[in-house]
């Protein structure tokens, strides 16, 4: 992708509150501090990196307003509320050209079903099927490989990639995001055991997004057994997550790469797990509680609660405990010293009887 | 989805031995006890949420045949001999709406290999692709953008949801169910590393599906290295499952989303794995025996056992380890307490040597 | 699949440097040793098998230069430098039946965009996307409902099986085999909290993946927030495993099935991740290292190090903890019969005062 920004542009798009230098460089791309060369743009984003900005060939470096160092010749140092979210700023442009707005319209490739509701802003690309009753919202873009099932609903500006999958009946809000691969509304994991064979219970709920739902590639959120899986307003689900049937994740929650939920788990708002993170069903998540990363979550955890381990149990005792385990072999080590010394002793005392202890 | 059935077509379906009150709603959701309203029909499924039949308002609650309690006024009980199974008899009803029967015949988007067998009654649907000398049998479903290799066989009333891939040579039995995006076939992870580099090992096998195995969205199942790699009659597996080259999994056996099952391992009939339970390789796990979720099983597992950890153990033993290992703090403040306590001792009595003790 | 071989065949494709005994029977399928009946081809791979060898009724065997028995009659025993290596010759000769070289040339409903170079001897294959920009390389192979995004660049003789998609602007190596469902590009997993919801950090990076770079079914990397995403030159990903934005994967490395790996991590060349192992963000796994399966990784490792559990610990170490955490039931009856010990003898000495001791 071609970048090109002038410093005063990037001082614009950042919104930089004062500067230090000057470059005269136009930039040309974005780069760690330890990685930028001229015509980079970088940033402190994490106070921890600091002693790396004096080292940084970027032209143009965007620091927190209370940064105390000086640019080198030919560097300009732009001081802004939060380095990140400048960046951000600068990045969203880059964003525009890497993913343009699609033009409206039925690719010829595609395949409409019966009674489709498709917005006339909407894009339905190549090789995309809309089965008969869906909904397609405006704005909507369905990328390519799209499939989306009978009466099912996508809100306005959500945009489907290549290959996203919503099967019948599930309901989708607004800007929504489904990245490539992903699967909403497959078969809840139910089975009767009648007479040695699984027996099928039917599936028959949906899935249920709320606005600004982002979902990562090839993640899988199984429809309901009845009622609905529901994902929050806001929520954000990495890739290769498994969202069991008739969950509940509240709003704005942050779901790691990876993390699997069993049916019929409730998580309140703000809630965070961790990558690999595994909770049981029909377990409750109070609001803002978090999850360490491949936690096993077994048991309810409270609002704000934060967990760790397998099984899951406060996130400090968690970490002690686990500073005490690779402690054990001095503890093994501690407790046969004790048991020689107490042996040894009653040798040394033989008027004492030894109660329980075999003779020496 | 429309639902609509009277008390009386409710009766009927769940083949009720008796009943208790009555009411002339007509029923047009399913919900659990807690959240059904009237019109909603509920079920006790758990005999854990018994007290929550009283405070439900729904109007039709399937209860097994000894419930005690009394309906409220305009509510129906009816006793059944297992209210779970009841249910899934009406929600069979609903399922035939959501995923009514397609009509037979190949969409004119779909790719068609030359030497392939359709039977007459089977659907391919839009943008599906079946290879060379593929053959799909009676009533077979391949509902949009499948693809089914050379030489592959999809045994009759299978049902691939969309994206589903089926690789060169690979076998399904009958009544087979492919979740959205799962891949069959997909090579083993073979190298051999010969000077520096890993050179692939051919993987030539296929994988073999029995009849009534049903597996959900985005799993994989690598394709022998030679050989079959097998899923036996009558398993269901779960979302985002591995199962590597040469593995046999036996007849009616659950695995649970997210597991992992390294390359030749062999396990035995009704075995039962739990989410994210991963499998090494070549080990054997005995008949009907259970994994817990997230356990790492390194070794065989007798018939009937049932581990549990990482590494897997014996799950009584490991339930009791778990509940030590968080005692472990309490345990080592126990053996310092022992040491000061010995070393006290010593120096009061100064007569008797230390042995192998620091001076205090 | 048809296999046929006669013996000559099969010692001349092995290279054997000796032989003992004989056979007439055709070669008409490959099987591990206890399975195989006549007309099988069977090798010894691993030692700890080699009792199975005088067992086998395979008509061909292949075996190591310094095997000692002697064939049944109408046996052959090829002696070969690497029996595995071998084996793997005859496969790869069945390999090209299984996949056959695609015909050179675009399928009639394939979407080709503006601008797209598609070298002359590629082969699109059905219902593939190349959006405007893309560059498909010499002998390039796009199976069938193969997405490449805007500008993505394919390198020579590289083969993307059926679902595989590649994001705008990603770069794939030559002889990169891509197999179903893989996903290359896919945004990386960032937000920043503004006022209680997450706003999206743009991921303007991209994906670089080196020659002979192969990735197993379902598997996701992430595109760089800025800068690149690579996976180095001869590095082999197997199924589900999920790599994040602005990793870098060495040259040669091996992750198993369901890895995955939090933003930022580099690892060296060489490095070994067992399967399910899990990799915090920001971390450096030095050259040649080990992580075993299941583990989390959470702190650098160096080169060469091997390290195990969760948190992830030097191997040994971790082997010894995980033992001494079975005998934890052990360790608390031993200080339990401490705490007895010391108690009783304080009570037959009653001149000696029990610091610390509640009186029992």
């Amino acid at each position: 992708m071609q970048v090109s920004f002038s410093a005063a542009e990037i001082t614009a798009i950042t919104a930089a509150r004062a500067q230090r230098g000057g470059t005269s460089e136009t930039i040309r791309g974005i780069a760690a501090l330890t990685d930028a060369a001229p015509g980079d743009l970088s940033f402190l984003g994490n106070a921890k990196y600091k002693a790396e900005v004096a080292l940084s060939r970027a032209s143009i470096v965007l620091l927190p307003a209370d940064f105390a160092g000086e640019p080198d010749p030919g560097q300009l140092y732009l001081l802004v509320d939060n380095p990140s979210v400048a960046l951000a700023r600068v990045c969203a442009r880059l964003e525009q050209r890497l993913w343009p707005t699609p033009a409206p319209g039925i690719h010829a490739s595609a395949v409409i079903g019966d009674g489709v509701r498709i917005a006339r802003t909407a894009t339905v690309g190549p090789l995309c099927v809309v089965e008969a009753g869906a909904e397609i919202g405006e704005r909507v873009h369905l990328q390519t490989h799209v499939f989306v099932g009978r009466h099912a609903v996508i809100g306005e500006d959500s945009w489907l990639m290549p290959g996203a999958i919503v099967m019948a009946e599930c309901k989708l809000g607004r800007r929504v995001r489904l990245h490539p691969g992903v699967v909403i509304g497959s078969d809840g994991f139910g089975y009767e055991l009648v007479q040695g064979r699984h027996e099928k219970v039917p599936q028959i709920g949906l899935v249920l997004l709320g606005d600004d739902v982002e979902i990562g590639a090839n993640t899988t959120l199984d429809r309901a057994r009845f009622g609905c899986t529901v994902v929050g307003e806001g929520t954000k689900i990495d890739n290769l997550v498994q969202i069991g049937h008739n969950v509940r994740v509240g709003r704005h929650c942050i779901l790691c790469a990876q993390v699997g939920i069993s049916g019929s788990t409730v998580l309140g708002d703000y809630v965070v797990l961790g990558g690999k993170a595994g909770l049981a069903g029909h377990i409750k998540l109070g609001k803002g509680s978090k999850v360490g990363g491949g936690a096993a979550v077994t048991a309810d955890v409270p609002a704000g609660g934060f967990v760790n381990g397998s099984p899951a149990i406060p996130y400090l005792l968690e970490r002690r405990i686990a500073v005490l385990r690779q402690r054990l072999p001095d503890l093994f080590r501690r407790v046969d010293s004790l048991e020689v010394q107490l042996r040894d002793e009653k040798r040394l005392s033989p008027g004492q009887p030894g109660p329980k202890m075999p003779a020496p």
